[in-house]
């Protein structure tokens, strides 16, 4: 599908310009009454509702902590929604006391084991993340489910212990109107281009790198 | 303080060296050893416990979903939290209907006007910008408050509705175990060089501009 994108370009520029501090009372209002029009045109266009394949990648914080937003929005919808997380941290206590709110909507299931240096099996964590991908098949085909968390997935993809081939096989299985959220750096460049929502999570600062600040509860865990 | 990157480097070596195929299991065994070590002196580096100021900029998804993460994790530790909302959207009953399960420790508070281009008064909106600042204030300057979510407000800044001076004179307020986050694309310069940790968010691909896709809900609000 074609789009058009002028309106876009449009409220870029308008949004740019009513920043400038010489605009009399009166254009400022112009532009607004402008940028109202062109918001309109721009909900009009797009009309569409569908299913998202939605990545979080790049190397900055935010990649995880983003999709959790998603999962809040959807459970505050009373949407059900399942989380598989394949690449098992050592904090989740807090998410996990936050999710138990959510018993008869939210479906959680975990790797059961810690990072891959803990483990320092390859083929106990391939056959562990190949397991976490047959579970994560079962929530991507039921239509119960209008969200499913795939989290840290790329690792996996990234570390060889899963194929992306296959993942991209089993996101076709997915109901049209259900999303699926892909996370972890070092998203493969077939996930990207078959993905319909791409973000890269960019480090600009970290105090964990540049402070010595360690991991803090209520912020990486 | 000045830290010791190389662990950083050295584990960011091994991370890439582990995704190589042409390993023995012994080979990547030995590096996951090694990786281990590796994180142990990362983790013993880093030990000091700080309040943050976090910010979230960029033209990506994902800056307040984030940050609602945030906040679900903190509510998570039973921490008291506050919003403020300084552009509000038109999207928020499933947010509100999730943050309802915590109303001891949540407060929120929203500027309780569209966007900027639905009042077309900027006199107002100053004025808006200006109380709900000093409403964050209060709750910067509170102890009792963990996490402090100032949504939006680095677009308030753009739009010079607040001045970035006195959003970091009043951060200087913040006790020393708070965290601030201030969200919202175009964050200053000046508040980039003040917050401690700073994540870009980078709109690679997007369903609204490429395919007419339509904001959904559970995903966009």
């Amino acid at each position: 599908m074609e789009l058009n994108n002028a309106p876009d370009l449009t409220a870029e520029r308008l949004n740019e310009e009513a920043t400038s501090s010489s605009l009399s009372e009166e254009q400022y209002k112009r532009k607004m009454e402008r940028r109202k029009e062109v918001q309109e045109q721009r909900l009009a266009d797009r009309n569409l509702e569908k299913g998202l394949i939605i990545v979080h990648t790049g190397n900055g914080k935010g990649k995880t902590t983003a999709a959790l937003g998603m999962v809040m929005r959807s459970l505050g919808h009373g949407y059900r929604v399942a989380i598989v997380q394949f690449i098992k941290g050592a904090w989740e206590p807090a998410e996990k006391a936050v999710l138990s709110h959510w018993p008869d909507l939210l479906q959680f299931h975990a790797m059961g084991e810690g990072f891959t240096w803990e483990t320092q099996d390859r083929q106990r964590d391939i056959q562990k993340a190949e397991q976490a991908w047959e579970k994560a098949l079962t929530f991507i085909r039921n239509p119960e489910f209008k969200l499913i968390l795939l989290d840290e997935i790329n690792v996996a993809l990234k570390l060889g212990y899963l194929k992306v081939e296959n993942i991209l096989a089993g996101l076709t299985e997915k109901p049209e109107n259900s999303h699926v959220i892909l996370t972890g750096r070092g998203a493969p460049q077939a996930l990207i281009d078959k993905a319909d929502l791409v973000t890269e999570m960019t480090l600009i600062k970290h105090p964990f790198r540049e402070q010595g600040v360690k991991a803090q509860p209520g912020i990486e865990f």
